[in-house]
C-alpha cells in the first residue's frame, strides 16, 4: 500500500547493532554535561509565568498586549515562519556573531531542527528534474531529500579546504551540456561533514562569484560552524553574499540541545517566504520559541556555547592523542579546529572490513565513511564522534579499535 | 528562484484583515483558559530532574538505564517514530477510549501536529497521479498535501450525517473508468470540519467495506472526536477496522494546546514505518514527548478534556442563543454535540457579501465556507469559532454579525 518513496525507506537506515555498543563513537550527539538544563527548565517555566495561554497557541501576529486579546489570525505564512520575537532575537544574533548588517525577523523561518531546514529549501527551489550539487562527501539527509525530489544530484570534489571551485565550474559545465538547469548548491563551508575540513575565505568568494555567473541558490549548512576551538573564524557565506542567493540553516540541535528541536533558515525575506509556503505542518512550537527568546534576550547562548567548546577542545585532545598513540601510523587524519568528529582515514595495509568488525565485537562503533562517500571511493574513511563519550571512554574505546586496526595489517 | 511548489504558495493564504478584528470567530483555537499550564510547567521540569541531559537528546532507544549510558544509537526508524515511552502511553491511552485491542508503541508515530500526521501519510501512501478522495468540505491542508503530492484528488459528497456511501462508491467508478488507481480517503468522521456533522455507525462499517473492496487506505482524521459534549459516542473508524487500512490522525492541539505541536498517527506497524520513511526532520521533541507522558502516565488528559468540553457546551449554547436571537430565521444551522464551531448557512434572500463586508468593517470575522468548499458552490456558509472567544464577546460579537446580516436582505 505505500509509496514509492515510502518504499525507499529513509535517508540512512542503521541495522541495530548485534553488538553490545560499550563505546558509541557512532553519533553526532552534543555533550549532555554541557546542557544547560536549569537555565532552560527556568525559561520554560517564565514564559508561561508571564504569557500565559497564549504562549500555548498557535503562532498569533496579531496579538494586542493592552487588551490582552489576539486581534487577528495570523496569515498561514506568519504561522508557517514562527513566532517573531524568537525570529527577531535569531536575526539580531546572526547579525552579531558573523557581523551581517539589515536582518530581521523577516530573514527567519524558525525549523524544526535544522534538518527540516534543508528539507524545506529542497522543496521551495528545487523541480523535478533541476540540477542540484553537493560536496562529494556530505550529509545524507541532504542527498535523500533532494532524491525524493526528483533532482538531478551532481557530487563536487572535495579537499583539505572544502569544496573544489574548479570541480563545481566543471559539474555546472556537465549540467549544462545535459540540458538540466542548476538550482541549489548545498555545501557545509565551516567543520564539513564528515571531513571537518574549513573553507578559507578566498575559496568562499570564488564560490559565491561561481553561483552568481550561474544564478545558484546556496544553502549553507552551518550547524557546527559556531563550534570552533580552535584556528581563526573565517567569514560565513551569509555575510559574503551581496546577491541575496545564500540560504543558511542553522539550529540549537549542535550547539545546544538537540531536544529542543529547533532550528532555522536566514535568508532574503523573498526566499524564506518560498520556504513558509511549502511547509507540511503549522510550525514549531510557540513555547519553546518564546523559551528560547528569553534564552537569547538574557545572553544565556554565547557564553553556553564558549562553555561547551571548551569541554570539545578537551575531548578532542584526548581522542587525538589517544588515535595516535593506539593506530600509529595506520590512520591519518587532520587535527580539526572545532565540530565533533576526527575524519580517519585508514591506511592501506588495514583490513578495515575485518577490523571493522572485530571493534564491532569488542562494542567499538564508528561511522563507516561510506555513509557519507555514497560509494567506498577505493579507500576507507571512518567518522570518529568524540563529543558524547566520557575522556576515559574515548581512551579506553580508541585503544580497543587501534587493537582492532593493527592486528588487522594484511 | 523559487520552486513551483513554492510559488503556488500554502494551503490557505489569509491575507490580513484592513480592519481591527474585535470579535474573532475565525481560527480553531482551543480556549485558553482551559490550558492545565501549572500542570504543563511541572512536567515538563520533573522530567528533566528526573531524566537530566538525556532527555535533551535526539530519541536514543539503545538507552541502559542501569549503566546510564546510550548504548546504542536509534535507527533511523525508531528516531523518526519519536521517543517509544509516549508513543506507548498514546497507544494505551487510544486503546482505553476507543477501545481497540493489541495497541502498542509499534502501532504510533509522534508528529509535529496532526497537520503533519497528514502530511506525512499523503506522502506515504500517494504517488504522483494515483487517485485520493476527500470529503466535499473539507479541511484545505490535507487537499493542499494532496496536490503537492500530484495526487488526482476527488470530492465526495456529504449529508447531515457525513459522507455518503453512494457518492464514494461513484467516485471509486468515475477514477477506474479514467484509468487512476483509487489510493486513499481523507475523512473526518466525528464533528466533520466544517460542518460538525457526525458519521453513525452504520455509515462507518459501510464506508469500511467500500474501503475493503476497492482496497483502500482510510486516513480517519480525529482531531476533534473528543470534545463531545453531548449525544452519544461513535465507534471510531480505526476501532470498526478489521483489515489493517485505517490510519488515524490526532494530536494535543484541540484537546489540550497546540503550543505543545504534538500528534501522532496511529495504525498498523507496518503503515507507521512508511510514515517514518517519508519524514523529512528528525522527530519531534523528546523533552515534551517525556513530559506528554508523565501527563498521560498521571492520568491527567481524560479530566482534563471532561473540564474543557464543560467550556466548550457553555460557549456553544452562548453562541447558539444569540445566533437564534439576532439572525432569526435568516440562518439556519444544525446544534452540534462537540468541537469547536457552529456551520452556519445564509438564506437565499441574504447577500452575504456585502453582510459580510459590513460585519468586518465592525470588528467580526468569520470563516467564509468557500474556505473549505474550494468554490461557492450556488450557497453561502459560515463557519463561526466560538471556542477561543469569552461568553459576553460570543454574544456581543454575533449581535453585530445578527445586525449586518439583517440589514442586507435582497
Amino acid at each position: 500500500m505505500l509509496s514509492d518513496l515510502a518504499q525507499q525507506g529513509p535517508a540512512s537506515y542503521f541495522p541495530r547493532p548485534e553488538t553490545p555498543v560499550t563505546f558509541n563513537f557512532d553519533q553526532g550527539l552534543a555533550a549532555e554535561e554541557t546542557f544547560p538544563i536549569a537555565d532552560l527548565q527556568r525559561v520554560m517555566t517564565t514564559v508561561l509565568d508571564r504569557d500565559r495561554g497564549r504562549a500555548l497557541e498557535y503562532v498569533s501576529l496579531g496579538y494586542d498586549a493592552e487588551r490582552d486579546k489576539i486581534l487577528y489570525p495570523p496569515t498561514q505564512g506568519e504561522l508557517a515562519l514562527g513566532y517573531p520575537g524568537l525570529r527577531a532575537e535569531v536575526a539580531r544574533w546572526i547579525g552579531r556573531t558573523q557581523g551581517v548588517a539589515g536582518l530581521d525577523a523577516d530573514h527567519v523561518i524558525l525549523t524544526s531542527g535544522s534538518v527540516q531546514a534543508i528539507a524545506l529549501a529542497v522543496s521551495a527551489l528545487l523541480n523535478p528534474g533541476e540540477g542540484a550539487l553537493v560536496e562529494k562527501a556530505t550529509f545524507p539527509y541532504a542527498m535523500r531529500f533532494m532524491q525524493m525530489r526528483g533532482a538531478d544530484v551532481r557530487a563536487v570534489e572535495i579537499d583539505e579546504h572544502g569544496l573544489v571551485p574548479d570541480s563545481l565550474v566543471q559539474r555546472l559545465g556537465e549540467l549544462e551540456r545535459d540540458g538540466v538547469r542548476p538550482k541549489l548548491l548545498y555545501v557545509i563551508p565551516t567543520f564539513q561533514l564528515p571531513t571537518c575540513v574549513v573553507m578559507p575565505e578566498d575559496r568562499r568568494r570564488r564560490l559565491l562569484e561561481i553561483a552568481e555567473e550561474w544564478n545558484l541558490v546556496v544553502l549553507e549548512d552551518s550547524i557546527y560552524a559556531d563550534l570552533r576551538y580552535g584556528g581563526e573564524p573565517v567569514p560565513s557565506l551569509l555575510s559574503l553574499d551581496t546577491g541575496g542567493r545564500v540560504l543558511q540553516s542553522h539550529g540549537f540541535s549542535k550547539n545546544l540541545a538537540p531536544g529542543l528541536r529547533l532550528g532555522w533558515i536566514s535568508a532574503a525575506p523573498a526566499l524564506v517566504r518560498g520556504l513558509a509556503a511549502v511547509r507540511q505542518d503549522l510550525g514549531v512550537s510557540q513555547w519553546t520559541s518564546r523559551a528560547m527568546e528569553l534564552f537569547l534576550v538574557e545572553g544565556l547562548l554565547d557564553p553556553h556555547i564558549a562553555a561547551a567548546n571548551q569541554v570539545y577542545r578537551r575531548k578532542r585532545d584526548v581522542a587525538v592523542t589517544a588515535v595516535r598513540r593506539h593506530c600509529g601510523d595506520l590512520v591519518t587524519f587532520d587535527v580539526p579546529d572545532g565540530g565533533f568528529y576526527l575524519w580517519l582515514r585508514m591506511g592501506d595495509d588495514v583490513d578495515w572490513v575485518k577490523a571493522q568488525h572485530e571493534a564491532a565485537e569488542r562494542g567499538v562503533f564508528c561511522r563507516p565513511g561510506e555513509r557519507f562517500l555514497g560509494e567506498r571511493d577505493g579507500q576507507a574513511f571512518l567518522r570518529l564522534a568524540y563529543s558524547h563519550a566520557a575522556d576515559d571512554e574515548i581512551e579506553r574505546g580508541i585503544a580497543v579499535l587501534g587493537e582492532a586496526i593493527t592486528s588487522n595489517v594484511r
